[in-house]
């Protein structure tokens, strides 16, 4: 069920697009151990001024590759989130040539009568999920 | 006051779009019971290969109507939101021939302190709403 | 922290975005105290058709500059948000020329375990921040 939205600096290929999706959710089902189909993400794209992503102060260089997921869930285990935070960084190194610096991450948390899959039902009430 | 975004897959006229977005609000007036200018609604729309929305198992076939609604609101009643995810899927099967499985939706929750709806106010603390 | 996401209708330059994301990171800052690289911005623009911003019945006039923006934030208090609300309508007024009555705010809150600001890290969770 997370919802995972991606904000990028519009320049990528279709094919990277697909192999950085494919590889997120591959994060999100090993960390959140969720079903292999609950898979629900939305790109958009952006020209390189219209995001502007700095650090706080911890020091990170970001580049045009810079990814800002933005997750939305059913509650998670703080140690939920912080596998899915590494996992993820790891795997789109590998995939995509991400650097950790240019990975950006935040969630936000809802409940079970939040979520209508499709029939207009609410899958988490009725107890089809 | 809730804040509807639309993600869709390019490609619907601009009157396909308004009759989206007309029959999504009377939903949510009728649904929620806000008054009738209580209308804020963002589209954004997506290449079909940046909106992957699957179905957690549950069988559904999306086509490139899927419509992902995402609410942002103050705290509505389970009964509220089933009732939301109901008409809605209703409506815009009757106005757009939408199909029910083409429909996914997901609400987060806010308070009264985290709507300013202009002149750098929040009127659900100044009394004004 | 924040992240902060602007929904414009398009038309503005470069020059105009630049103003606006540098006057309201001002707002933020001296509102919510964050040090000065706490800044995650992320604009999209929308043909006019697809942002429907009304009032409930407050009696405001919105016009092409109509500005929607979604923060997400760790909690604030209801001062701290006020605030925000006050000065970014009084900056944007000052370096934009946007209209009180176009500029629209909601805020959702998460919590520490929330954010990953690069490297797979949970920063306010390890110490980092």
């Amino acid at each position: 069920m997370p919802l995972i939205r991606f904000d990028l600096i519009e320049g990528r290929t279709d094919e990277q697009l697909k192999t950085l999706l494919d590889t997120a959710h591959d994060a999100m089902v090993e960390a959140f151990q969720v079903p292999q189909r609950d898979r629900y993400q939305i790109v958009t794209q952006h020209p390189a001024n219209q995001m502007i992503i700095q650090d706080t102060g911890l020091g990170f260089e970001r580049s045009k590759d810079v990814v800002v997921i933005s997750v939305t869930s059913r509650p998670r285990t703080e140690e939920q989130k912080q596998n899915f935070y590494k996992l993820l960084v790891e795997k789109l190194g590998e995939t995509c040539g991400i650097e950790p610096n240019d990975i950006m991450i935040s969630i936000v948390s809802n409940t079970d009568a939040d979520w209508s899959f499709g029939m207009g039902e609410a899958q988490f009430l009725t107890g089809k999920l």
